[in-house]
């Protein structure tokens, strides 16, 4: 119900106000040249419609366009990306009115070279605005200090590196989220049967700061509260594909002790369907994010917990930024942690996963 | 940002449309004597306006004052129900141009008498719509008839009576909550320990259908999974008072091998604060709600984990569904079941328990 009439034109507030196109736009923009009568009336009108003056001001007076570029990781179709870009469409579709585009380019995260070249790329399309899931704090700095020299406004999403601030950043503290997914598997772990954490990575790269960051954060937790629980090591490969289940058969043979486990990628079904399959119903295993193949793995118990993090609201509310930023002139709140959730079987009916809410 | 421009007036749709006030009105609810030209100019206006004509039919030209009653338990500032009036307060405050008021009478919730009494006075002032969190069936059900036969449409609040259908409930699923809340008790419990249930009674009366569901839920989840735990009951009179300390005193030092309970209530902090002030650090406690005395227990470590419920979002659904169906004409679902969210010291801090996303 509460939708702009984002259809209203300049020509709908001049007759409104009774007065001519051109007085709105000079009244708009603060120009001179306007009666103190037509200009009171064009502002009262404004109120009445709740408007925004600077908002249509720039997208209706100048026309402007407005092209935001995206880094993001490569992903497959039902991958977590997909519901970040499922929040960047809506973010568009939202925003149509004001004559923005997004063009996504791709890295691959297990590639720091693909990075720099995909930033090279959008460096060269001169964008109004970007939005970056950024790779590890030295590769990205090349790509950051580029952005600030051209003057390119840029959002984080998923994680932040503080140490080369952007307008915004949205994502889950990951840190404290690995934190708290190392109490709730703590809960469901004998400290001296150790616990696992299940890695995906490629030529020693974990292929995300969120990755490394939750570790960080369970460790830590690990340290403070258990610090005699062995914390095992199982690296799959990131290219997913028959020796996954093969590297899990040699683990759980050599392990048989160790009954949870944690991955703090989204790919945790890769080991709550093992599980499953296996039968192993006494192993607790925590993941993130609810990709379809995690909740099936949730509601079959092949997954104990998973922790979620809202991605389509981070899409939505990056584009939405730079929005606010730029075509909008509103000021920008920089650090947007998203929530903490935790799904089990008992409780992930009940979640909604899409809210726009505190976005205004 | 996605505010409703509702200060529009039917004068400005005339203007628009370059008709007269009197067209605008007889489009709008669909009267003859207005040329095809001219109906199609208003329709088109607005269109571009995204007008629902019913909204404005009602509220602007019937000029109707809608009265809203809601019949709630009495609290003090600051206790569960009071999040629930914000919202209704919330509601009232947006749809403010509707001409809607809402009067809140309140019962005793260890009185079934007095709820029968506070219906009777929500009868007699004859409102438009009604919200109501009920008692127990049995007390509720000659109210729910009176509706009934007063065609006074109603929304049920934090806890539904199936048998006894309303336009629409919003709350929380009861028995899940209490199952999950077992679940998350018994992670942190030795079943051979047994564990409590904390109730706040009066004369047998629990005092809301919420906590008795909660608690068949649990007991459902104790059945399935922990059959032999020990279940004691630890019951404080519902008039808070010094004697809680003495009552919690006698029950630890009978039970001292149990180290977890729970509280289907929101006033966890009473037990909460005391487990503090007893440096009991290993009692693992789980109650409901986000109030500030219960988030300082989970701050302090009183608390283990809480659940809330989202009680202000309830409050402001409630309303807005009596103004959707009364007013905008809009169609209604019945069922609104909140999630059921888990709350700890590592992730409260994440938490946003506002949220109005999906009420659109």
């Amino acid at each position: 119900m509460n939708k702009l009439p984002e259809r209203i034109r300049i020509k709908d507030i001049a007759r409104l106000a009774d007065v001519s196109v051109g007085t709105v736009d000079r009244v708009l923009h603060g120009r001179s040249g306007v009666s103190e009568a037509s200009r009171k009336r064009v502002e009262e009108i404004l109120k009445q419609l709740d408007y925004q003056p600077n908002m249509y001001a720039s997208a209706l007076a100048s026309n402007k366009k407005y092209t935001f570029c995206c880094l993001l990781p490569q992903h497959e179709e039902g991958e977590y990306w997909s519901a970040v870009e499922k929040g960047i469409s809506n973010a568009l579709r939202t925003f149509s009115d004001f004559h923005i585009s997004v063009k996504t380019i791709y890295y691959d995260p297990y590639d720091y070279q693909s990075f720099a070249k995909a930033a090279k790329e959008i460096l060269e399309l001169e964008p109004d605005g970007v939005m970056v899931a950024p790779t590890v704090q030295a590769y990205t700095e090349n790509f950051i200090l580029r952005l600030n020299e051209q003057q390119i406004p840029f959002i984080y999403i998923d994680s932040n590196i503080k140490e080369l601030p952007g307008l915004a950043f949205y994502g889950q503290n990951s840190r404290q989220s690995g934190y708290f997914a190392a109490r709730m598997l703590m809960l469901q772990t004998t400290p001296t049967n150790g616990t696992v954490i299940f890695r995906k990575i490629q030529q020693g790269v974990v292929g995300s700061n969120q990755q490394e960051n939750r570790e960080k954060g369970f460790r830590r937790y690990m340290q403070e509260h258990h610090p005699d629980c062995i914390i095992y090591e199982c690296n799959l490969h990131a290219e997913s594909g028959n020796d996954d289940t093969e590297m899990l058969y040699k683990f759980f043979k050599l392990h048989p002790e160790v009954k949870s486990g944690i991955t703090f990628n989204s790919k945790a079904y890769i080991i709550g369907e093992y599980i499953a399959t296996q039968d192993m119903t006494d192993f607790n295993l925590i993941g993130y994010d609810l990709l379809d193949r995690n909740v099936a793995c949730l509601k079959n118990r092949g997954i104990s917990f998973l922790i979620a993090q809202q991605p389509e609201l981070q899409g939505f509310s990056g584009i939405k930024t730079l929005c606010d930023y730029l075509i909008f002139k509103k000021d920008v709140k920089h650090t947007n942690y998203m929530p903490i959730d935790l799904l089990s079987i008992e409780n992930i009916d009940y979640y909604s996963n899409v809210n726009y809410a505190n976005q205004d």
